[in-house]
């Protein structure tokens, strides 16, 4: 199995519901450094598992849709808290959406899974993966 | 499939019998930084794949009864060599236990399989993982 | 020169005023991992540079008071802009004055110096460093 | 399942054939900082995965064939685009072929999977993994 | 003393002429990935060292003039041998003609120093310093 | 002012003595990943701040020294405490004994100062820099 990797970035504010969250109720933010990972089995006719131009512009747009914003005023996410992992998860299914619909070329059929990590310090992470 | 994970380490002094271990069999250490990941197939009713305050105690707890010790003098590691990849699986099973007897809270049920992973330097690391 | 550091992380809401912030005039946020560097010409009667153990305590305690919050409500930072150089300088500040009331122990009247920078992601940071 | 990671790097020159690759067509170069992940289900009975110095004399070796070169010029590489997704198995099968023939140790016959990331950037990497 | 760093990477082709540099006299390449450093003593009245959207955008630019290019065909470095040391003067200079000409905006005539850092790779780096 | 970082690392057991380092004082060990910074204000006539095949060489020659040993036996440091700033002299010291004697080159005089750091963990770090 061959993979490509990514990186970027968003910068964000939210709380969290929940007594488990503890301080974290509170109103904060993160920054989340973004690895978006693709995966495929065998390598399309130019020797690459997908466009990395194309890639890294899907993940900055995907990104540029939260960055610098208060995830607790936007409408997707009412009702839900905006954990690391959930995050994770509406990047995963935003990147997805965007290679479903040629976004990431017409190669990119060729992908068979993905994995959207991001890093919210030095000490934590969090990942969402899964077929495509 | 979700993942969470946390970061903590340890130092330890420890010595290794057999010759594949060359100038390693004389009496030296490490310094470990651990990464702890957890991960479980959905989110559970708090959007968390695991109490991450709770992990992280898990995790020092598990450590601080390893820190700034001499691994030979352990009996439970008597007749063993403590290399990167066996105290993986220590901190694996240790970790695994504190899990089975409720110390990562209630939720951590949903867990399904965990990796342990040691940083020994900027160049060397290895992991143990396995379903819960 | 002798110095040591110690790193730690806290995580905050803010928003800027001045049109040169374009988007980041939104309340958004940013994880912070900080850096506090101490500085000596000589060590002292122990060998190091500072008891690691309480600047570590320090730092925690210094980012304790900025952890989780939305730095907008903060009245000690009415009318200011806290861009992440800024927010070196206001820990620099917290973190001397705890020296200079003896938090680090009595050898830690010999350091010198101090700098303390606040990267906040994976391609930029900040710092601010000065005489003690 | 249990693995052991290796690092070391290595420095090329090349070019790429295709409009996807943009001015990454001109001849230009990189530096690639190898991960090499060996992977098994027991350790053996020194308590490790695979002795750690021949995997990272084995790396270097392997490496070395590639290190300070032109991969335009490299007869093996012929009408192929080495691209970071590509070399990543080059590098796999060449250490494969190495652990086929003994090169990393009888005991490394109950090595059952290997991975090869080739970090390119700090925004950018690539990996190969397969059984052995 | 402020600092605020912004980082970026570029891809080039090069050899080197005598014999200190062995096989590095072939023609090989690198990553380098770029940190930029900018000081001054005090922050302007926006509370910042420098427009960082104007500094990532000013060393975007001086890279991009040298990316993906085979630097023994450019014309500026004739006869001299464009090591990491020797390209972090290359982008000091340029970034500093930069600033001069105004382009990261007026309040940058308040920058005192520089520092220009190219990591080559895991274990190496260079690094260019000087006042503005 | 243009500077040269190389980097390598050395595993050690030792213990400390006094109050002030706690459970440290019993025997343990530590991962110490080293970085050699080497300055000088002018590069020679290669282009170089040094050899960085010989400055490798040398770090790699002292920090063999020190290797796979527990430092409480080493006659060299009786009666001291080997703490992680006592280390960074230590190898500051014996790479500028090298440097005297020649063992990085002619061109090696050129160089006006020196700094060493040891990287102890993901969180902590110690460095002695001074002029050569």
């Amino acid at each position: 199995m061959y993979s490509v990797n990514v990186r970027d970035h968003f910068m964000i504010a939210h709380s969290f519901r929940g007594e488990v969250f503890g301080p974290a109720q509170r109103l904060h933010g993160a920054t989340y450094v973004v690895d978006l990972e693709l995966r495929r089995p065998e390598l399309d006719a130019d020797g690459v598992v997908v466009d990395i131009g194309l890639a890294t512009e899907a993940l900055r747009n995907v990104l540029g849709e939260l960055n610098f914003r208060n995830l607790d005023d936007e409408s997707a996410f009412t009702g839900r808290n905006t954990t690391t992992e959930f995050m994770a998860r509406v990047i995963f299914d935003r990147v997805a959406a965007r290679i479903a619909a040629g976004g990431l070329g017409a190669h990119a059929s060729g992908l068979t899974s993905m994995r959207v990590c991001l890093h919210e310090s030095h000490v934590a992470w969090a990942a969402y993966e899964h077929s495509l």
